[in-house]
């Protein structure tokens, strides 16, 4: 690893939710790239290059939105990793940077949802287990179960992720929900899969989010003394088990752990805050478990403690999550970075983590099993 | 920049052709990668990340094809950059390998197109001219007619691109056609777009092409001595034009050129032969004289004259290129990468390139005019 120093210099959101029609993806991509430039105090002439996550998005998506920000004629990359597609181009940026390639690069994640998905995001077409019926509703209902079996978890410490992390949404002017839910509503709400019912499962959201990443002379070039620095990031596939076994002992969890401790050079025990990808409540639990974030079958009794929320000893999704601030797959993993670099920065605003100095994302796409094509991006940023 | 070296260390392809509905995306894409990798004596434990590339093959597809050759859960990237998706994850593969990421990485090119496309390929939803019906073949009737009118070349000598290639290809045991097709056959084939016929155009094929990208550390552990090495990987995007003019002054192909021969530090004079994105005659003549390879308005003239043909000085597509070869989008731009290193190593057989020490390839993605979207990707690799 030679990689040289690289920065995240601005970002820029706009409001997840569902948007009308003729909000294009183009016109969201747009702005919320125009964003992070005015964050950074960029201009187009110094982007050099732009990296682009989006699923839905339709051939040189990237380029259609370049074009509308004065960046025609520069490099685009469109990168599709599933949900962890925006996390993809961002890391594809990080080795860039790192190399030395470029100094100012343009990170967007961006997808268009409420238009053309109805009901639940379909499965991808190699996806046999999906096919039988084992949809990712049905898989997080099956992990529930097992979580609960094992170590007498209950309902409603599960259910407590939605409270929380609606809870905490409630402070972020870019979540799609912006109100408290209360844990009777997750408890009652319409079933999905037994025990998970429509309040444990994450939107379907339009949304945009973008980054600028920063060499350390992209930083002197627009008069940026600090900024927040990318010590990582890793991108690990295949099979969420290694093989018959728990459901809840998550193999590629693991093993984005490993990689991104490896990388960074920080260890779990450094990690002050976490943006996770919570697709479904008990997804959180599983997978911050799986990082060696919280002790193997006391995720769901720490969360109810209020171990994770903010305020507590370890405050995850402070944004309000896939769960809260929405969910527009491809934008949502680039949406984790302007978070972690909200709170490194300290305008995160009523959200705001005390002391936040070291933060983690984590972002995971393909099938339920991932037998043929789960994708896990985490990243971990300092101050 | 700071890249270190990065090398070619082996390719595979499968022939490229109409497969029959049972072959699949993931069984193409495998294939190519097997043999890639047997031909570099790399085991799949020794592959540390793949890049993959493909327009129509839907979510992590590239994962999808990595758990069919034991690549679970080794990093993958999906890349989409139209018809230069191949060559758009070449090129991110050249940078993780460059920066010292990675020693050892597959990249493939794959798509599986005459299940889906009936006709041609449709043009981007944000496109607008085509939308109005100036779709590829019109901007490249266009093309000719005005390089007709600009430098009084004839029909016949933009017919003889296809002849050309067609004779290449003969020789090339991977293309979709593989026998010589007569000037007189391009000049009364059915009218596309007057001037030009179906055999100015490239066809719908199906495809896979892979490539082991390795550093010299790499090589060295594959027991490699020597190996053809990327000089440059450069990408531009954005209009055809800068602003009115001609057409056929094609301001991407330009700035690919001059990006190019800075990333690589070599020339247009270096130059001994090229893969060129030929998916109309006109264009292999027009890009030609944009990257600088042939004097502005003499490309017409030296094809007739045999310049570009094998024995000539500058062979242009010894592998048929994508008239002859074929068109499978996101495959193209690795397929020539492998027809780059099967030429520099000398194993081209009966269309092999004398003395071919140096090769550059061009591969263009987007819509006609580009006002959105085109991307084009060059690549110089030397023996």
């Amino acid at each position: 690893m030679t990689l040289g120093a690289v920065h995240v210099a601005g970002a820029g959101m706009i409001r997840f939710g569902k948007h009308p029609r003729e909000v294009t993806l183009e016109t969201m991509g747009a702005n919320a790239a125009r964003d992070a430039m005015n964050d950074a105090g960029v201009t187009s002439a110094d982007i050099e290059a732009m990296y682009v996550g989006h699923v839905f998005g339709g051939p040189v998506a990237g380029q259609r939105i370049g074009a509308r920000i004065g960046l025609a004629g520069k490099p685009v990359s469109n990168h599709e990793n599933y949900c962890s597609s925006g996390a993809t181009a961002l890391r594809e940026a990080w080795i860039a940077v790192g190399a030395g390639l470029y100094d100012l690069v343009l990170v967007i994640g961006v997808e268009k949802m409420t238009d053309r998905i109805k009901g639940g995001v379909q499965p991808d077409p190699g996806d046999l287990d999906a096919a039988s019926g084992f949809i990712f509703a049905a898989g997080h209902a099956l992990s529930a179960r097992r979580y609960m079996s094992d170590y007498g978890a209950t309902r409603e410490q599960i259910a407590m992720v939605a409270v929380k992390n609606h809870a905490h949404s409630v402070m972020n002017p870019y979540a799609h929900y912006q109100k408290p839910v209360a844990l009777e509503e997750v408890l009652t709400a319409r079933p999905i899969a037994e025990p998970l019912g429509l309040l444990d499962c994450s939107p379907i959201s339009d949304g945009a989010a973008a980054v600028i990443v920063a060499s350390p002379a992209g930083l002197r070039k627009l008069g940026i003394a600090t900024a927040p620095r990318i010590a990582g990031c890793a991108l690990v596939s295949g099979t969420v088990q290694s093989g018959l076994g728990d459901v809840n002992e998550e193999d590629v969890s693991r093993r984005a752990g490993e990689e991104i401790y490896r990388l960074s050079a920080l260890g779990a025990e450094d990690i002050d805050f976490v943006e996770m990808h919570d697709c479904f409540t008990i997804a959180e639990i599983v997978r911050l478990e799986g990082l060696g974030l919280l002790p193997r079958g006391e995720g769901a009794r720490l969360t109810e403690a209020g171990h994770t929320s903010l305020g507590g000893s370890m405050p995850v999704n402070p944004s309000g999550g896939l769960l809260s601030r929405g969910h527009p797959v491809g934008a949502t993993g680039v949406a984790q970075i302007c978070e972690l670099f909200w709170q490194l920065t300290g305008r995160a605003g009523g959200r705001q983590v005390e002391n936040a100095s070291t933060g983690l994302a984590y972002c995971k796409g393909g099938s339920v099993s991932g037998t043929d094509g789960a994708s896990v991006t985490t990243v971990v940023m300092t101050r």
